[in-house]
């Protein structure tokens, strides 16, 4: 049985994480971390604290849904103290980005802005598409909840950066998140990352391929997030056995 | 016979009104207006003019399909020389607006944005939506070809309006056309109109309604710009027997 | 506080109707009837029972959501012990409705395909649709998860029929759902109702609307199946303040 | 400049044909070949016949869009008078397959039920999604206009073909084409191939992945014939130079 430790434990990811761990036979909840209270149940068992050593000293793996500050925080700690981590967070950028590449010098460390096998699959397709059908237009819509704080979602970025490079384009030259007034004919290379936002949308991301006569729309939608908890623990379970380094869902998917 | 006049005879929307008119058995082609060369082709006896004037002699109504330049020269024309005039130039803003509300004093004048009855019955849907279902975040997506100069489309404005009005909001102050960085919890009343460009899409329109459990979306596809043609065709014939007057495309239809 | 009873309190609705009862200020769980044992949590001081006499006798008002069978026994029941009833229950066919007519004239009765406000606006939308649009042909698709075993589903069903009305036509005359061989030119009066199955899909439904040079589209989707325990719930607060009588959602929400 | 005779020249698909051959700088229209009058404008110089020998003498490729018969009577002349035949028309069943399997034998002959680039990439994306989510429930969807006279469309079955192959499944013993009734839980393996008709839509298809959680879409959407025209012309220009032998249009495309 693999202890996991949940960083982000009041939050509800880890409300979902929790009831997946409850029905695993391979995994349990060993410890959960959180700033704030945590309100749905939790098992008899666990471990509840706000203190990063507790967390880690208890865990032979930690799963985090946090925000940027919370994950940064995480990873630094886990510098001097090494632990295998699945960071689930988005809107890292670029500091985020430096960070997990020099914590994976001492311990395995999977990041993936979006945990589904679906999206791993969609990903792939998204990039096979884009070399495929070189003259088609590239447009990517995300739609998520009204309560999701940034945008675009971690996962249109991942995707609109799969289509980019496979026509080597530099997404940060080509990207746009908006249109308005006079624009002009749209540039053959732009790619459009569209956010919409409403009701209690777990997550639907499309990217589209538009040429003279014909065009083709790839789609992924979430139904609950239940998907992601299965995927950063089958993630989690995963990375105990590795050595350090860097990793993405793929990885544990054998997509790569 | 109604003999028609095209103010933009060689652009696309110019091509589709020529062609519709040869088959049409109440309305003829008998001036096209063009600051440019006319390369398709046209009936014998139309007679091809870049003169303003005589484009007015030589017809009972005007069909106007340019841009916003062309359409203000057009009605500016007619406040001295009044003829029924159809206008299907997008983007026209707030000056387009005075100057149409001006010349309606002295000619029967047809604006729309849009001249579909499909799209006209969806403005009806979105008003309908947006009233019965208050508590529903609202967004607006709309995707055009390539080559589409403005952004957002008139259309989706127009949609924008109705959903907008239908909740006593004012869309001014409630629009957004992109989301980008960390952007917080989705305001109740804001509404996004995000414009996608690709291919060679005639127009599409899908105004979604999303609440916790539940979803909404109404859409609308052109699929050959024929259809606008015909609208606006149907419109001139209508017009020609209107008193002076301000109109749009739900009074011909018998929409209002 | 209104004494609700639950008939199927086993079964996934009965879930989340006990659920959502749980967070009600106005209404609370009294009874869960059920065949099988409920291996979800009740709360402490409900009646379990399988006994129609009991589940009657402690309830202001029974809430159904079973197969076509179980829906028939309690409404017969009630014939000679009446309660008001709301029946959730699909596919109830003919003997259904004559049995709920009959019903109706000792107790208020409210039947719907579908509990949920999205889909009551959705039906009124396909209807004005369906009149403004004569031209345009019809077909409708429905897609739920892969457990759901009658097809096409209700809440299809009752869009088909507003759809037919609006147009004077008798659905059973015009409804196919499937098309296989050289069928021929389509007729102009048909109305396809096809069904998908697949994953965990609560429900969604498509009513497009197809003529030459254009289309609408307009689409429910259900997130979560708290969207009908909300509204059914809501149906029987208002429901035990109502004369004898035969009701349907749209009473309880004000769109008749 | 290669001379291409046309099978079926007065059709919808022999229209768009001769338009393409008329902007083309590699091809030109030598024959048209067809039984009933030709509406549309020809060449000049173009041979009109209705006899298969003079069709034959006169070009270098037949481009063959008709039906069932139509294409039968054609490659079972080309037995006797070999030629380079690019086969664009459906539902030719077991009969055509073993019929173009002898023919290939004298002559290149290159049969696809869709030309266009989208189309065959779309089949290569279906298939490897199939591949990597063996979990998810297969439903494809197709529209098209209200005269398509066979149902399901070929590329819908070519689609489904490519799902069921990557599954290790028998098309013919899992494919469903319409539900009604009480179907009971979807079996794992079925895979629903479900046909829209109406308006004037040129081809839509959608293949479907649904599991518990989440699933994907992926849509080809075709705006205009003319992008099967110019497909079945590009294979033509290809085929030429080819040795004899049986070919699809993923060997023109280079996708094989």
């Amino acid at each position: 049985m693999v202890n996991i430790g949940i960083h982000g434990a009041s939050g509800k990811m880890g409300k979902e994480l929790i009831e997946c761990l409850n029905e695993s036979e391979f995994a349990r909840l060993s410890v959960a971390y959180s700033l704030d209270e945590i309100k749905h149940n939790l098992p008899k068992d666990a471990i509840v604290t706000n203190r990063l050593d507790e967390l880690f000293a208890n865990s032979d793996v930690v799963i985090d849904f946090t925000i940027k500050q919370g994950a940064l925080n995480l990873i630094n700690h886990a510098r001097t103290d090494p632990k295998p981590l699945v960071i689930g967070t988005t809107g890292l950028g670029d500091e985020g980005a430096s960070l997990i590449e020099l914590a994976s010098s001492t311990m395995p460390i999977l990041y993936s802005t979006n945990m589904s096998l679906g999206v791993a699959v969609l990903n792939r397709l998204v990039a096979l598409a884009s070399n495929a059908l070189r003259d088609f237009d590239i447009e990517i819509t995300e739609m998520h909840h009204r309560h999701k704080k940034d945008a675009p979602s971690g996962t249109a970025l991942t995707l609109a950066e799969h289509a980019a490079v496979a026509r080597n384009l530099d997404l940060k030259e080509v990207m746009i998140t908006g249109r308005e007034g006079l624009i002009g004919t749209r540039s053959k290379d732009e790619i459009a990352v569209m956010a919409l936002r409403g009701g209690d949308i777990v997550g639907r991301h499309t990217a589209g391929f538009y040429n003279d006569g014909e065009f083709i729309e790839l789609n992924h939608t979430a139904t609950s997030r239940a998907t992601f908890a299965k995927g950063a623990i089958k993630s989690a379970l995963w990375l105990v056995n590795q050595p350090n380094g860097k990793y993405s869902i793929y990885d544990c998917l054998g997509l790569n």
